[in-house]
């Protein structure tokens, strides 16, 4: 097995004591890195300890670094896995950094190391959650009907309300805009309720009392989709199941997911494992 | 086939390729007029742009109008469409823009074009969104007696504490009539909290306190019903999909719901099909 | 049949016409009086219509002295009513508003008649809401245990939290005592969040959100009892329906609920039916 | 039976009628203990009835300090207990009131009384709430990982909007740095809304609107995973209602749960019964 298979392998596999070993690594980092870029947009912790964050930041960034070009060279077609959405996301992982030293003091382009957090899901996705979130997922997605049915009742009822708020209130009381009318009804269908903007007309309580009654009746539908979409993935929750007991791991040409056990070629790509 | 003919099969058919295009058409103006009219109330693009929205805002106002003539035109009992509840939106989707050139600076007569967005329940309602939609409104029908019991008790509660919150608040802290009192009853039970008026007296937050618990539990009472509505309307719900398989239409005479594969006669008027 | 039978089987009789009658009549008079009330606490109202609201005022108070006292007089024990639950807020229902002829400008007093709402009670709990607020109450009875485990946990994080939070931010953050660092910790389990009070500190910020979580997730816990206690009330539910079907009425003697076509005699009193 | 024993029965026995009234006792005395630090917390009472609450508050000291000496005493593994769980609570029950003696205006370690609460759970675990928690326990148990899954969702749906929030809105709004955005963003994903901060322009506040029609969306699935376990358990409660039959008690050397008619020696210690 020469050095290129070796990395394959690790990057790449799902079952393997590397490939988990790489996986767990990966995690820490990201999630380290995360916390130095929420610690380092507080201000005072900026000032303090900018010199520590600092150094943790290019540790991370170079780690990285190294991991994003492991990628491309083990990939079969790295222009392939440059531009896909994963390839995006680490060299968006990494780039911010080296930029901003050519452009000091650009907070934006540092807070977009953020995206970091995406990479996560490439490793979930394939992980130990795989089971649980798989039924919310098949729950919702065969609730779709349902779900585009309610979010378009409530987006009727929140341009309606949203529009004669306006009217009743008018820009004296901070309903200045049909736009932000919305954004109001949308805070209180939902029962948010921040209280930046409130009705003060009697008329105005009365709409904002009927809108809070429609969205507390409103918010057991979603729920009983869920609900009902639960309780049904229970009697089919068996081919979840042997379907977890396939080895998965991903093409290492086109990074699509594969069943080891089962598949002899990647359904994308063609690609023989 | 006679122009007349041709009309209706455009303005009255969803299974036609014609109809479908002409839904999907107005369905677009209607979204198109709305988007206008939210941003003209926006008072700094309405400023900038006016010239750009009042030509795009009459570009919408004369194709319903000609919709609406059209409508009128291919329809068996003019007069009947006039009157209808649908004929009424269709006219007060155009007539607004109309009437704002002899009543100029009228923002209240314009906010009136948002009633567009009903027109939408119209094609909607023959749409693909039947089957979730109807569900959720069989359930809901189905619990009624169960959904009034629910918002008479929630009513009642909010009477009470309303009118205690009055008495041992009073007008200091913003609690300056039953009503108002019940407003804010409304907003603390359904969850919102805008906190626009909120009590300052220990007791005051302790009925408060009391009233947010049973805001909290009964919550669940909705939710209740409509998730164990679901589950029964699951075992039901292959009388709404043979239903879905049959064509459906509407009357060209009087504008009701009709089966095309299966109806020979309108059940409301007895028009042939 | 004389007076007193006559009366009797108006004012106790649900099935009769007459019985019906008055009780239609009696929930408009009170929902008219309480209507009053309101209306009567905005102020500007207060001073414009103060005439026509005092003769709508006297109007119904004197309808429910009348009711008052045919009640007393009908009745078999007259003491015995006078003094049980519904004849103490009968008579709340009407003192107020003479006992405002003697101490004049006392608007507490006249507060009380809101009492009146409470009159509904007798007339709701045995008419046609009964099956759907009969399952309501039922399910509620038959998960007391968990409802009690239930807001027993609420309490004791609310105490905690409170607790905690009034350490950490104190007094100059407005958590100025465990009560009302309690109302606060309420306030954000139940999700109504007023804002009246906020963390300011990173820490409370930080255990705030963990307390939103906590309110959050355990927002279900009082649906799931609820909606598998309507599921297990639908195959249960035949026998409140064959209740529904017997002629209910009140004992004319103690008031107690009576099944006419089924007792012979009242389960409380013993008072042939 | 010397007093050892009889103690033992009386502190560590849940049936026998004298362990029953230790129990009862207990709980009235931390209940009382509880408020009496509460009202303490209340500035204007501290300064009123300083005296009184200090009597009750050494009152129930004592009665603390009695109890947890003959714990100490009837256990047969004194150390055992001491730095047991429960032991630890037990001491920090009753060692701040003393501290105060010499460190007077310690308001802090005043509060520290308020784990005495917890004090109640060694009561509440093995008395008549068991059934109920017991099922809410087991249903959030066997669905951890589905809730973790949810948990996971919410927590990158919180990093990733608050950091864009950060960006779009800033510190001038309020958002002045990561970790507070995301306090912002899990009070509004969790409809708490306090408003304390609030997003000021247009981008800030659609994508306001979009996390709360998420969180609206979401706050279904903990409910969707209750409901669905809590209808799961129905069938299988039979077996809580067998366990609640046996006589359940704590193992006097070691305080783990034992059942008295199955268990003829303690699972953990071995302790013969």
């Amino acid at each position: 097995m020469n050095i290129k298979a070796k990395l394959r392998e690790i990057i790449f596999g799902y079952d393997t004591p590397a490939g988990k070993t790489f996986d767990v690594v990966l995690i820490f980092a990201i999630i380290g890195s995360l916390i130095v870029v929420m610690l380092d947009s507080v201000s005072h912790i900026h000032q303090d300890y900018h010199f520590t964050l600092s150094a943790f930041e290019w540790f991370f960034t170079i780690i990285f670094t190294i991991e994003y070009v492991a990628r491309i060279y083990s990939s079969d077609q790295p222009l392939k896995y440059v531009f896909s959405f994963y390839g995006m996301i680490d060299l968006l992982s990494t780039i911010p950094s080296y930029l901003a030293i050519f452009i000091p003091g650009s907070e934006t382009i540092l807070v977009l190391r953020v995206f970091r957090l995406m990479r996560v899901f490439r490793i979930f996705k394939l992980g130990h959650y795989v089971k649980g979130s798989q039924i919310l997922v098949d729950s919702l997605y065969e609730n779709r009907g349902k779900i585009i049915a309610f979010l378009t009742v409530v987006l009727i009822v929140v341009i309606f309300i949203g529009s004669l708020m306006y009217i009743i209130e008018g820009p004296e009381h901070g309903f200045n805009s049909i736009p932000r009318s919305m954004y109001w009804a949308i805070v209180t269908v939902t029962t948010v309720g921040f209280g930046d903007i409130s009705p003060q007309t009697s008329f105005g309580q009365f709409l904002a009392s009927l809108l809070m009654l429609i969205g507390y009746s409103i918010i057991a539908v979603p729920t009983g989709i869920v609900s009902s979409g639960f309780l049904k993935a229970k009697s089919s929750s068996k081919s979840v199941e042997s379907l977890e007991k396939a080895k998965i791991s991903s093409c290492p040409r086109c990074q699509s997911k594969v069943k080891l056990g089962r598949d002899n070629y990647c359904r994308k790509c063609g690609e023989a494992l």
